[in-house]
């Protein structure tokens, strides 16, 4: 940590960047009716009695005369579903509030649906910031849905973990000095998915399907007519051999068939292997939504999030089993 | 979404917490030489030419008259590291700096150490914002390190997971009408298992150990001296089973050893194992370590907090491998 005393503005905002927000929009209406609205993180509680909120807004922004003239203003906190309203508003020259449905607000501010919360503000006080005027607004009515909030944090879209307030062990003791331990990725990793794996296995017990079964039919599920070759190349990953046997019980179990083609076996799902694969894609659906209950809404997609980042940066090349043929 | 027009200071404190924010402690000394500092989220960025930053301070606090006197005071972003800080600056009538090291800043005002970043500033105005008072500075040195940055949100600390700029797909091409998708939880801890056993494998390939020799090993070099019985209570959730056979393969590579004990077999790590499996564990570790890089610090302590909370909310019940005998 060195101290910076000159202040370019780029290592400034850097330094700035790293205290996470939220993001929001704020909206007004200017006396001649025209609709205005940018992207702000700069908003921030202020006081519970009487409810104030405050943000601040650059002196030379196009908007700055409207938002000065105008009474009342909305602060809409963005969800995560609202990341590209978010870049929208953040633009200029364009027609911001095209398309969207709007609802009726206590004043005539236009008012976004599907946000995680909105703050309905009358002008308390305007304040010299430097090069932005600081807007304390009284709020007159707020609302607050179950969507998750967008973050914002050193310049990126950001979603949050939250942290339980007790530290979260799995061991019921701490662990003595071993060098293996709960902490590490690679064992949280396997739990999390043999655990997941365990919890679907309890509702697939009746179709008594082994793990690599499991496997195999969800590749022919989204890939059919495959050659015992092609099939191994998108399950190599996970270590395991399908083998002419273990194709041979699928067979015997009616939910494989085979064709020739050219010499070669390709295997093919039947009916009954379709249905038996969307009940299992159901099972995991039902399994993976008592999980994001459990976690929240918005944890589960930090952790998706996550998960798809690491495999993106430890693919070690495997084939693409979504692409087009 | 129900517009609140009453003002329940629970219900707006609940739909103000929604905006994420990151933890700040603000510092500053009293005229006699009183140090005094409070955990704050009011924190925000004000003005870049000059430099500007506000926070917001209850007006029956015990500290404002210290702070409305005081011509200095630190802002200090606090990492994820410190949070048990957070919380000490937080409560009252404690020594909150006891034990403290403190760097020397411009001024007088306490400067804390390892911090995501800092800045020192002079009080530019102090403004009225109902209950609080505004506190805008001028800031006149900042820093900042790489430490990830503790975030809160809805009254809970949190880890902040960055998205890219552009839409993260595994697949090279958006995936057609197909219900198994790319987005299913249970796909993406499995994949990011298995890629990470497969760096894992190709590190480990002089040793030419299967998965479930390594998961033995494993709880072996926790926890010694295991019937067969014992040790299959420990892995059953990966649906591995160790057998007599796998145990004597083990033995045969003089990896483990075997004790007889009231007639009950129990298997021993020998020398070599312990050494095999120390060797394993820094591997990991490595690999861990380049995932890590690639996601960056707070992400990847993000993905083992929610891995942990996913893991202790679909428990079915697994034996505590670290816990005393």
């Amino acid at each position: 940590m060195t101290t910076q005393k000159g202040f370019d503005p780029h290592a400034f905002r850097a330094a700035l960047g790293t205290f996470t927000t939220g993001v929001t929009i704020i909206t007004t209406r200017a006396a001649d009716g025209e609709m205005v609205g940018i992207t702000a993180n700069s908003f921030n509680s202020v006081s519970l009695n009487p409810p104030m909120v405050l943000w601040s807004l650059a002196k030379n922004a196009r908007s700055l005369a409207i938002f000065s003239n105008a009474k009342h203003w909305n602060v809409h906190v963005l969800s995560v579903d609202q990341e590209e309203l978010s870049g929208r508003f953040a633009r200029q020259g364009e027609d911001k509030f095209a398309g969207l449905e709007l609802d009726e607000g206590i004043s005539k501010a236009p008012l976004l649906k599907q946000c995680t919360a909105r703050f309905q503000c009358r002008t308390a006080f305007s304040y010299d910031g430097g090069d932005h005027v600081i807007f304390v607004g009284e709020v007159l009515a707020y609302d607050h849905s179950d969507l998750p909030p967008l973050a914002f944090q050193s310049g990126q879209y950001a979603l949050t973990a939250r942290k339980p307030r007790e530290e979260l062990r799995l061991g019921a003791t701490p662990p003595p000095e071993c060098n293996y331990t709960e902490d590490l990725l690679g064992y949280l990793l396997g739990r999390a998915h043999y655990q997941m794996l365990h919890a679907l296995g309890q509702l697939l017990n009746t179709q008594a399907l082994d793990e690599r079964s499991f496997f195999i039919l969800s590749v022919l599920s989204i890939r059919d007519r495959l050659s015992l070759e092609e099939l191994n190349a998108f399950i190599a990953y996970t270590g395991m051999v399908a083998s002419e046997e273990s194709m041979a019980a699928l067979e015997a179990s009616q939910l494989v068939a085979t064709e020739s083609e050219d010499g070669v076996v390709r295997y093919v799902m039947t009916a009954d292997g379709r249905e038996a694969s969307l009940r299992q894609i159901a099972l995991a659906k039902a399994v993976e939504e008592d999980m994001a209950d459990k976690l929240g809404a918005g944890d589960a997609m930090a952790l998706k999030l996550l998960l798809k980042r690491l495999i993106a940066s430890s693919d070690p090349g495997m084939p693409d089993l979504w692409s087009a043929r």
